[in-house]
């Protein structure tokens, strides 16, 4: 196998170039096997084999740094980095992210997992060097579809001035991880049928002299020439037009065609912009026919593609999309914003049925959430949909667009908590902290299924900002019977008793369940209650608890600063309360990839734990 | 005067066509007159009195929307919709905004104050239009500079799909509040320039017959022809390839000239941007000349055009900008980056001696903090200057890019806390509850002058991410005997008493001393502490001081959830320490513009209100 013979970084150096083509297939093969089992990201990935093959025989690692947006995509770079036996691991608490981790290799240069960010960070590694006198190249490949955000944009505005190399490769499959959108897609469309120019270009070339590719060399000759001129025969004018050279386009999965582009690249004294054509899943049927299923997948079958886990009940994704497809119905201002997620956050059947009402913004949560206060301004009813960990790009409209006009927009926060084995960058857990800091903010999250299908409900109708925050996985269906109707700022007891509240936000009422009964075991019959509203705190019942209870325990899967934990003790101690109030989340630290199970136990928010240290925190009280 | 009739929305239009140049020239006499007394700003709002006026003559106020991106130009709105008399308290406690609020007019038809949201806003009220069957126009001005924020562009993108009419006014003076930097800025250089076609652009016409001007006649016709083609004398092909038709560059001082472009362009049914060429400053010389100084400001003398104020004594700002001079001659490794606000943070010196090290990345706080994040990786040391309420648009890059790879990236955060006059979406009361929510951040507040560039050179030093916030105005003088060196999460004693202590973060020190001081006249000797850090909190000192103190009370200017008062409560509530904790910060409403002072004393942080609810608390306490 010649995939053995890579054990190292530059190791495909040393190949033959027959044998190269054999590698591509044999990578192919080894990433669909492997994947098959782990699950992970695969469509991504089969289409960039080429491109990471050609990366890794033009440059030197780990002197050149590339960065890689968003990162899923860096199977490939794992693999001729020596990370072969990683994969077994896939994702796994403990072993390898599926996600580039300088902590990993040096041959990762930037963490990454949010998409946008790879030109800003390459360009303060090209800055970088020429402040401090180094001599190496630094690239970085970013999809179309993260060119949908802005700071990808911003970046690219900033780039354009350098006076010395940096690349920039455009990995163009026309999908962001569904369908593309806006403007920018019609202009790489444009981009990319290059050929359409052709007839146009024969005459001109005819007229410069013989010029046998469009390229560098072309570029090169022409750049002096009126930008009139050029424009009709050199593709991506607009990038030229910044400052940015434009190659390509170039075909993703010709090795040769790529090396030869990066040579040309490398020349450059500025930031050129390689345009590189490849396909989502290449190689692999399933994956080409549907690369979105294909993006993020568990294990499946090799031979149908079909996924191995049954659909199962339903997550709190499908909920989701189902009350909104609902509502939808009844009431025609509703309308429905996603950025680049409708499959992820449900919003598929929705987007079908109500095409006019349905607005995929592309990776751009900016925009998404000051949109969404314009259709709430003039009259509209917004349904933002989005993850936890992807809202804290829009931290800013939330305080400004939407909340200081007090515009009635719901955002339905999912993904919240931790949601395993994409790690660090998806944990949804600083959202409480945050969306609490913000007035004319309401913040819910429901215990179990048909919570989250009233709470939705009720935000709809609501007059003002509200965010439901739901987790990734399947919804619990526990506490069916529990469905009085939600009460603007008001907690649900699910059970009384004495001495010890567990006061539990949203899903962690499974956990809390488990503790209250393993406290009953040990002779406590503790009160449960189910905050349902992170923002207001319920004050009223806080103070009506305190004349039977002395410890309050809060239960949420967020970090503990500025938390709802924080929230409770906050009022507690403002009304003198006369409780203890011991609050359990997320520790001030990042959590990484690993099942949800596992990195619960981690961060002590498993229900062993927690009761554990209630009994230890409740004895001492007493004796006190 | 001209200027009396015009008592509300649509009195232009009864203006005979010899009036309307008078009338511009009474605005701006009007704005140069009352802006000289309250301050203000000045030049962007002298920039566009003929693009007002031309808005308000061709479109219906308040069915018709105008959205002002930013805001700070819409002082001839105003204006021309009534509001006068406003202008004697503008910006003042209780007066008028110097931003658009729905509030204060039902011809204000969206909040603004942060740039680059004023396209995703309008895009939001042409969606409504058409989900809601109406028929009005939407109009949404941004500044060539706020083009230079990634959000502008995420909206651009989505705008090119529309299929009705979206009317986007360039309004191009060719600077951000600084000059402009990039790619975009390049590209709209050509445009600007555009007669540098003439010559290639003649011949076509002559090709496809007579065409008397460059705009949407000549676009119409061509709409169709080969991209190519059209390249050659459309200029804005960029926007075209996207979807977005282009019209212009138009005089923004022609008057004429503009309503033919806005009738033109309110009857294309896609989104249409209108390049409006302005002069920043327009018609007052010293504004024209010096444009940034006249962006925002004080009081000054008609005639000379000298500020008022007298320069008086350092604020937080010049002694930032003292330090990071003097400490790049020190550390060759140290670089800078504003996002646009090279005056307003003080990066001036900086920039002019060591150009290399310096970075204005344009109005993309995004970038700023990745681009950052990039330069620490490469092994540099990077000083983000930036205002506090715009370091929230950079909220998950600090997570994502800075923190979660624990880069030593130093934040001098200014305008942090109340900033006065600019009001609600200004006021910087949330960075230490979304700093101290990320973990690897440390976060500082200096108490006065010395301890600013004490805290600047420690955060240099320290490996890893650092925040430093200080507000706008003079830097406090006060207590120049406590310099004790700074030590990694240590607070400063500066007295001892018992009972009490006031832990005060950063320059409310100003405040505590004088709550201190009324306490004594009332015979209570308290201990003041100052804090110095808030994350982490200097969880020692909490602990000794509980041994004679029973009431800690904290003092910040910051939003009070998840601010350094929440952290003290939580540990102060983990260790079970006896003692009570009494919280002073902003509460959670937004704080509207407004003297300091003023503003302190509305929201209950003034030395007075602060020491007579320590009393009741305290003497309540006593009797338990």
């Amino acid at each position: 196998m010649v995939l053995e013979k890579i054990q190292k970084a530059n190791d495909i150096k040393k190949l033959k170039p027959e044998e190269l083509e054999v590698l591509a297939q044999e990578i192919r093969d080894f990433l669909i096997e492997k994947i098959s089992v782990t699950g992970g990201h695969l469509a991504s990935n089969l289409g960039v084999v080429e491109l990471t093959m050609a990366m890794h025989l033009i440059f030197d690692l780990p002197e050149d740094k590339i960065i890689w947006d968003v990162g899923h995509q860096a199977y490939t770079h794992k693999l001729l980095t020596g990370r072969k036996a990683g994969f077994d691991d896939l994702r796994k608490y403990g072993g390898m992210s599926g996600f580039p981790k300088r902590k990993e290799s040096d041959c990762d240069a930037f963490d990454t997992g949010h998409s946008s960010t790879s030109i800003s960070a390459g360009l303060g590694y090209v800055e970088a060097r020429e402040i401090l006198g180094q001599d190496h190249k630094v690239i970085s490949v970013i999809g179309d579809g993260a060119m949908t955000g802005g700071m990808a944009y911003e970046a690219l505005n900033n780039a354009a001035g350098l006076k010395s190399n940096f690349i920039i490769v455009l990995n163009d499959n026309n999908m962001s991880i569904s369908e593309n959108v806006g403007g920018m897609s019609k202009y790489l469309d444009g981009l990319r049928t290059a050929s359409a120019y052709t007839g146009l270009k024969k005459g001109v070339e005819a007229a410069l002299g013989k010029l046998p590719y469009i390229g560098a060399r072309v570029t090169g000759h022409i750049r002096k020439a009126k930008s009139g001129i050029k424009q009709l025969f050199v593709p991506g004018m607009f990038f030229e037009d910044m400052g940015i050279t434009y190659l390509g386009p170039v075909d993703g999965h010709d090795l040769k065609a790529l090396c030869r582009a990066f040579r040309e690249a490398e020349k450059l004294q500025n930031a050129v912009l390689v345009h590189v054509i490849t396909t989502k899943g290449k190689g692999y049927l399933p994956a080409e026919k549907y690369p979105s299923q294909f993006h993020g997948t568990g294990p499946f079958d090799i031979e149908t593609g079909q996924a191995k886990e049954k659909a199962g009940e339903d997550s709190y994704t499908d909920v989701f999309s189902k009350v909104i497809y609902r509502e939808a119905k009844k009431e025609p201002k509703l309308v429905a914003i996603t950025a680049a997620m409708a499959g992820g956050t449900g919003l598929v059947p929705f987007s079908k049925t109500y095409r006019d009402r349905f607005f995929d913004v592309g990776i751009a949560e900016e925009h998404a959430v000051t949109f969404a206060a314009g259709l709430a301004a003039a009259g509209l009813k917004p349904v933002v949909a989005i993850y936890s960990s992807f809202l804290q790009r829009a931290y800013d409209q939330l305080i400004h667009d939407v909340c200081l006009q007090n515009l009635p927009v719901v955002f339905a926060i999912d993904r919240a908590g931790l949601v395993g084995s994409d790690g660090e960058t998806h944990q949804g857990v600083f959202d409480l902290s945050f969306l609490s800091t913000i007035p004319n903010m309401t913040v819910m999250a429901p215990k179990n299924k048909w919570e989250l299908a009233d709470m939705l409900r009720f935000a709809i109708q609501y007059p003002g900002p509200v965010a439901v925050r739901y987790p990734r996985g399947t919804a619990y269906t526990g506490l069916e019977e529990f469905r009085a109707p939600i009460e603007y700022g008001k907690s649900e007891v699910i059970q009384t008793g004495e001495g010890i509240v567990l006061l539990s936000v949203g899903h962690m009422m499974e956990t809390a369940l488990q503790v209250s009964d393993s406290l009953r075991e040990r002779g406590i019959q503790s009160t449960l209650v189910n905050s349902r509203f992170v923002k207001p705190v319920d004050e009223k019942l806080l103070e009506e608890l305190s004349k039977l209870h002395t410890l309050y325990v809060t239960i949420e899967e967020n970090v503990l600063a500025g938390g709802y934990g924080a929230q409770v003790l906050a009022y507690v101690e403002k009304k003198r309360l006369p409780v203890q109030v011991e609050s359990f989340g997320i520790p001030d630290e990042y959590v990484e990839h690993g099942n949800i199970e596992v990195l619960r136990k981690e961060v002590m928010l498993d229900a062993d734990t927690i009761t554990e240290r209630i009994l230890s925190v409740y004895q001492k009280r007493q004796q006190e």
